[in-house]
Order: C-alpha cells, then structure tokens, then sequence
C-alpha cells in the first residue's frame, strides 16, 4: 500500500534566487534541511520569491544545485504563468521546457501559478506533456499541481480536479492573497477572510479526485509583543490544524519552523498510530482465530472501518520510507517496529 | 395541499439484530414508539447498526415484525452498498430483491448508503426499479433516499439532486463520520468539523429539486459531570436547532429521547402556528369582504408570503394526520382545530 | 481604466407608490439626495415595496419623476416576476415594456426578482431584449440585473454568471428573506443564517464573470433600549463590512442612513488611497529613473501587484466621476488630486 500514499505534508517555497552574496542561499539550505526541518515538498521559487531582475539566475541556480542535493522529498520548481497574461505564459513555457530539459529525471513536477478555467488549465497540462515529449520522457512523468488563487479556478474547481482524475495533475494548493485581491475581498482591521467555504469545497473536489489539497502561505512570521520580537508559532499551527480538520493534506511553508510545525500537524499523533496498530492487530488475531465478524472498541470492522485504520499505519510508512529521522524522534521504537512490520489486508487472513 | 407535504422530522435508525437474546429487540420498540418517542421515519439498519454475522438474521427480522406493526410512520430500511465495492452492492441488490418481494406493501422506499457519483445513485434507483418490477409493484411505488458520505457524493449534489426531481430520489442524508473519515479531516480534541458548506449545499439543492435533506447522526448520547452520566440533551439540541435554521427538513435519531426533542425542533412552535394560523384568518376575512389587496402585520401579502403562512399549516396538518398524539399534546385545542379547519387557498375567495 | 469601473456600493430601493398624499414620497427623496446620502443605483420598487393596488400608479410614478430628475447616478427599476408564476411574468413583461418606451433613455436597466434556474434567467433578458428591440435601442443597451432568492438560482449560480459573461446581466444580488423562506430555514430566536456559504460563492461567480455582487437588506433600521429608540448603526455596519470583506461590491440600502454607510464602507479609506498612490507614484519614479524591477513597500511589483494598487485609484475616480461631493468630503484635497492625476499604465513608461 505505502507506495500509493503520496505525501505533501509540507509545500515550502524557497525563492530561487535573492539578492545576497549566494543568490541561491534559501534554495541551497531547502535542499539540505535535516530532521523535522526538511519538507516533503520543496518548490524552488521562481514566481512571486523572486525577483523579476533575478528570474535568469534564480533559474540557473535550480538547474545547478538541485542536481548535487540529497534532498528526499520531492521537488517541484513553481513557474510563471497567469491566465490572463499570454506574456508570462509564455515565459513560464520556457522555464518549463529548461527545467525539464536539465532536471527531468530530478524534479517530480512543476507548480503552476494563476490558473484560470479548466481550458487554462488543460493549456498547462498540454506545455509540460510537450517539454516531457521533447526530452524523451515517458508521459505523465512529469507532474503538474495548480495553485488555486483566481475566480475562475474556484468555480471551475469541480471540473479541474475531475481532469485530475485522468491526468498529471497532482495537488491542489490554495492562493488566498491573490484570491482575495480578484474577489476585492477587504481587510478591514481583523485581516483577510478565511475562505471556509473554499476550503471546504478543495478538501472534498481533492479527495473525489484523488489528488492532494493544501492550504495557503502564513507570512506573519513574528510578532512583537512588550519589546520582544518572536517566533509567531501559535497563529500558524492554528492555520494548519484548521487545515488538517478539514482533510486537507498539507499546509504551505514559507520558513523553516513552519516547516516543523507543518510535518508534526500532518503526521498520526503516537496516540493515534498506537490506537489504530492495536486495532489491526486485533482484527488480526480474530482472522487468524476464525471468528468470523469482528467487532473492535464497540465498533464493527467492515472493509470501509479497517481503511481508516490502515490509513494510518500506511501514511507513517510512507513518512518512513523518506523521512526515517521523523518517524525515529517522534515515534516510540517498538510502536514504530509494530506499524512496519503489520499485516495490512483486509481479506488475506479471510 | 397536506397530502403534498412530506415529513421526516425524525429519521430514526434501528439496528435490524443486536446480540441479545430477542435480537429485534430494538427494531421491535422502534415499531412500537408512542406520542413524541415515534419518529416520522423508522430505518431498520441492516448496514452498520448490524454485526456482519447478523446480516442475515436482520434481514429476518425485519420480513417478520414489520408486517405486524401498526406502526404509524414511514418504514425504509437501510441496506448495504458502496460505490467502491461491488460485493456490497450485490449483497445490497439481494437485500432490496427481498424486501420488495417481502414488504413492498409495508415500506416506503429504501435508503442506500455510501453513494458515489450521479451514476451510482442511477445504478441504486435501477436495482430499486428492477426489484419493483419483479414483484409487480407500480414505477415510483418504491422510494430511494441516499446518505450523502463520499467526496464523491458532495462533489455530483447538485446533479444527483436534479435526477431526483424526475425520479423515486426522495431523501438526501448526511454521514458525517464516513465523510469526514473519506476526506481525511482530523479530530484535533474538538471534535469533527460542522461541514457547514455542506450542510447549506445539501439544504438547496434538496429544496430546489423539491427533496428531502437530513443532518447526520450524534453519537455522544451520555455526558459524565461530577460522578453523574446523563442524557446529552443540551448538544443533541444544538445540533438539531442548527439544522432546522438552516432548513434542514428533520435530524438523525439514535435513541428515544433524540425522537422526541428531533420531532418537537423539527415541528412548528405553538407561536409560530398561532401567528399563521391568524395571518390566514385574517387575509381570509379580507377576501371576503372584498377590499383588495391585503396588509397584515405590516407586511403586504403576495402568493409567496402567503405560500409562507400556509407552509406552518400543512405542515402540522400532516403530522396531525400521522401522530394527533403529538399534535394534541403539543398545540391548545382550540388552535389546532382552527389550524385544521381553515381555508388554504390563495385564489379560492378571490 | 475609469470607464470600465461599474459603481454600485449602494443598491437603495425606494416604493415606487405609497399610501401617502404625495404616492411618490420616497421615489422622489432617492432621486434627490444628496452627499452621502445619493446612492450609486437607485432602485425605484415596482414589486415587495408597492402595495398590489398601487402597482398601476408606482409605475407612472417612476415613468413621471425620472425624466426631471438630476439623478448622477444609474437607475434600475425592479419589477414584478417569478420563476413559478407565469401570471407575474406577464406583469413583469408588461412593467419592462413601458419602462423601455417611456425611459429608455434614463434608466440603466431593470432588476428582476425571484429568478429561478438558467433557463429563467434567459427568459427574462429575452424580455429586455424585446422590449429594447421594439423601442429602437441598440442591443444590449439596457441592462438586466437579478435577485438570487431561490434554491434553484442558487444552485445554477455558476452558470448564470457564465451567461452574465456574454449577455446584459451586470449585478447579482442576494435576497435572504426569500431565500431562507423558500429553503424552509428557521429563526429560532437569534435571527436568519447568514449564509456564508452562498456570500462566498456569489462573490466568486461574480467576479470570475466580470458581474457586480450585492449583499441583501437589512431592515432592523430601529432599536429600542432603556426607552430610546435610536437608528441601528452597529448592526448594518456589521453587515456592510461583513459583505465587503468578501469582496462584494455593494449593499442593499432601505433608508438614506443606510446609504451613507453602504457609501463608506465600499469605497477606499484615506489609509488605502495614500497608501496606494504613494506605491504608485513611487513605481512610476523608479520606472522614469530605469532602474529595471521594483520592488515597494517590500513587495516585488509585478503586473498583478500593481493591478491593485491601481483597482483603489480607478475606483475613487469613478466615485469622483458622479459624486464628486463625497469624494470631496472623505478625502483631502491634495491626496485626491493626486489620485485624478496620476499615470495609471503599468507598462507606459517601461
């Protein structure tokens, strides 16, 4: 099973270059963050992070440091693109092409930006289908997540995580600064809308899809209360507990302890992989024993119950397979040499 | 107009079989509810509420004591199915051949679980259909209602709704558990989320397709404070007040006590009766003193504000016809026998 | 950019005929306003603001005062119509044709009630269009504007906007009265949902469409505490705001007080014009020094960026366009004359 779960507990973007001494310092450190720091996403940034005079180097420092990087987790560099700019498409049609020709078997995808109705999305679809052709790729190879930052991308959602369904569309990920500009949606003093009802709908279009849902950037990093400037830990974990209470996948980083906060709020508490391994391996012994329908914490296990509790178990070995220094800080040995080492299926014991 | 106005303030789910020694233990005392404890719609359950060795012996139960119940509600037992197994929908299919074959006099429809897209619920109506027609029942004898509980579900509401204004589709209910568990939501130590985007969605699609719409059930039946356990009256009511202002046509009842307080929300208050029930005396005596257009309350009455006004009364003419021991419990005589009397039509004095 | 600015802060209905010595009382005070009290459409109501026995004289009321009026801002009638009742269509028919013959010239459109699905909605601009055809006026010249008050409107939101995209439909507006009618909602003692899910989707299609979006009446106007009754300022303020947070552009107003508010509230703030000239007038100065991307306020300007900037000042010249009298009172002089004189290209000094 751990090889369908595919994780993105963590979406954090790096610009691609920033007017430092090393322009590709944030990149460079993204691809060595170790332990809880490390995304399971990073997405070298080649839009919004950075700069327009530095696009050319922030480009060349992704075709040049991903390649030497350790990096674990998968990476999927964010392009430009806009629905309502032919200009930018066509600027991120090339940087598409140059990343695909240079990093094609590193990256996992591209992450467009702006996207508009469906057909602009199938537009996108068709540019990374090309790059993939030209440079011998076998299709779909090359995936595709869409942020979610426009009128028309939020009224065409059904439909774009249907052609999901069928596609290299991989994640959805939500823009609220662009969204709540488009919309002329105000802050008035308490800061923007949450957009509940959006979220709402990009948990539940991502789910029947089967694609990933992921939730917007928090850019209050500190806060300065009596003379004291700190880390603003508290306002983002509850950003990403709302997101992890409404089923969405992830949550977006934009700085390292956020990604810390991101990994722990995404991943089963040991509370719940400690419930649910003991669940299964109840439900185990009773096959084995033969009892026919078994019943568990007063709760009768059918093929849609034991799903829940083997999602667990599989999220963790997949969290495992790549990020082995989570899993070992966070869980216990034994608890986490049980969940490894489970029967997972439903019916074999039968 | 009452035989137009259909009720289900309450939709109360009996387990089919229980472990226990008389296994149709519950199912019997559904049957049997008096006054406000006897829901509008009684589901013997043979889906969760019934162990996985018990199926059959549920099923039993249901083809023996239903026929000689005097029970005076709608009977529409729930069967097995999910648009992901189709093992489950054959075990389904058997179990609605049966209780069409057994109990098509008897039960009012139906209710299929676990939906998926528009074209599994066509699949569900055409099992019901089929079963019908086997037994030489009329097209549309046999009801379909679905618990809404799948991404899938949500994402085609408004299509499923719209197939149900053509069709047996009667009730749209929503399985909050089995959502929130497909969607991935997390509990976080506060409990599920409301899911108030769906719940609205549900509320007007059902309404526009002129459907029935359900809020799903709460478990928490028992509060311990203080050494004491209790009755969870306080939530429950919460849950079922939020649904009713939201236009939710009934809630989910687990146990007795949930009967009487979904029945008693879901009923117009004596106030509202009495202020309508006066409108309509009212703009009744302007008619036929002929002058016109007619103000009450302030408010100048068109077709639309009267269709408002007659709504309360047919409302509780139908529980009348169905429970008068609520009805008489509930309202002064004197009120009831004018709402019972009272001339409905717009146009009839005109 | 100031001519494609489509103005509606304030949708103010006023009775078209009341019974009073002079039927036209409230007609002819909207017509005359003044300051702030002038709202952007003046709405002259024809439908659930005109008793039935003065519909007749409502409508030459409006044929009668528009002509001499002043009136700066647009004029939209409302008329008479309903999805479910073809009678009120006829009417509705009948008011749209005199209203073309008679003020073809002065009215911006006509507003239209109680529309149902698509289809409905189709129905009812073919009504303009006829009525626009027989008089002469070129196609199109006479909007069409629609109150989504039904399930069945709500639930084919997406689409009528999309049709908005092509057609002479300008504003959506909610009408909550109906709406929670219709879908058979409660007030339980705290008042109407406020249907946030249904503000946020009306938000997005109308903006993903180019379409208006106004939110419904308010009409607590008074409150009565320890003997005094005073206006209810807090209250619609917290609505106005409320509708303006989610990007709706306008409120419906029921009194000249309420105008003043809707005004305020959906226009920029001082501190959101200052700040907004300053970026643009600091943009423009690194454009004419050359010195390549700019970045302001710590935010790297891209055409999208600087689309909001510019939004605030084309949206205050359009205010200064037909009330220069509240642009002059809520802002100083210089910040004003700053903003009418700007250059507003992004790419003109490139």
């Amino acid at each position: 099973m751990t090889d369908t779960t595919r994780l993105c507990r963590t979406f954090q973007t790096a610009p691609a270059a920033v007017p430092k001494e090393d322009t590709a310092k944030y990149l460079a450190s993204g691809l060595d963050a170790k332990g809880f720091e490390a995304p399971d996403w990073l997405v070298p940034d080649l839009e919004d992070g950075t700069a327009p005079e530095m696009k050319a180097e922030g480009l060349q420092n992704v075709v040049e440091r991903v390649p030497g990087a350790e990096f674990p987790g998968e990476i999927w560099p964010r392009v430009e693109w806009s629905y309502e700019d032919s200009t930018l498409r066509e600027t991120g049609r090339g940087q598409i092409g140059k990343l695909v020709a240079s990093l094609g078997d590193e990256i996992d995808g591209v992450v467009v930006p702006k996207i508009g109705r469906l057909e602009d999305v199938e537009r996108a679809a068709a540019v990374v289908a090309e790059a993939e052709a030209t440079n011998g790729y076998d299709d779909g190879s090359i995936g595709l997540s869409v942020i979610v930052e426009t009128g028309r991308a939020r009224s065409d959602l059904r439909e774009i995580a249907r052609f999901g369904e069928q596609s290299r569309l991989t994640a959805l990920i939500f823009g609220p600064v662009d969204y709540t500009a488009e919309l002329g949606g105000r802050d008035l003093g308490d800061g923007r809308p949450r957009w509940d009802g959006l979220l709402e709908t990009l948990s539940n279009e991502a789910s029947a899809a089967g694609l990933l849902a992921i939730g917007g950037p928090f850019d209050d990093l500190f806060k300065t209360r009596a003379g004291l400037t700190y880390y603003n830990a508290d306002e983002y974990a509850d950003q990403a507990e709302h997101e992890a209470r409404l089923g969405l996948d992830g949550s977006w980083s934009l700085y390292p302890k956020q990604t810390i906060q991101a990994n722990t709020v995404h991943m089963p508490t040991p509370e719940e992989l400690e419930r649910d391994v003991g669940r299964i391996e109840r439900f185990n012994e009773a096959k084995r024993a033969g009892t026919g329908a078994v019943t568990i914490d007063g709760q009768m296990v059918d093929e849609a119950t034991f799903k829940n509790f083997r999602n667990t178990v599989t999220t963790v070995r997949a969290i495992h397979d790549t990020r082995p220094a989570q899993t070992g800080e966070y869980y216990d040995d034994d608890l986490l040499e049980r969940a490894l080492s489970l029967e997972l299926s439903y019916a074999a014991l039968g």
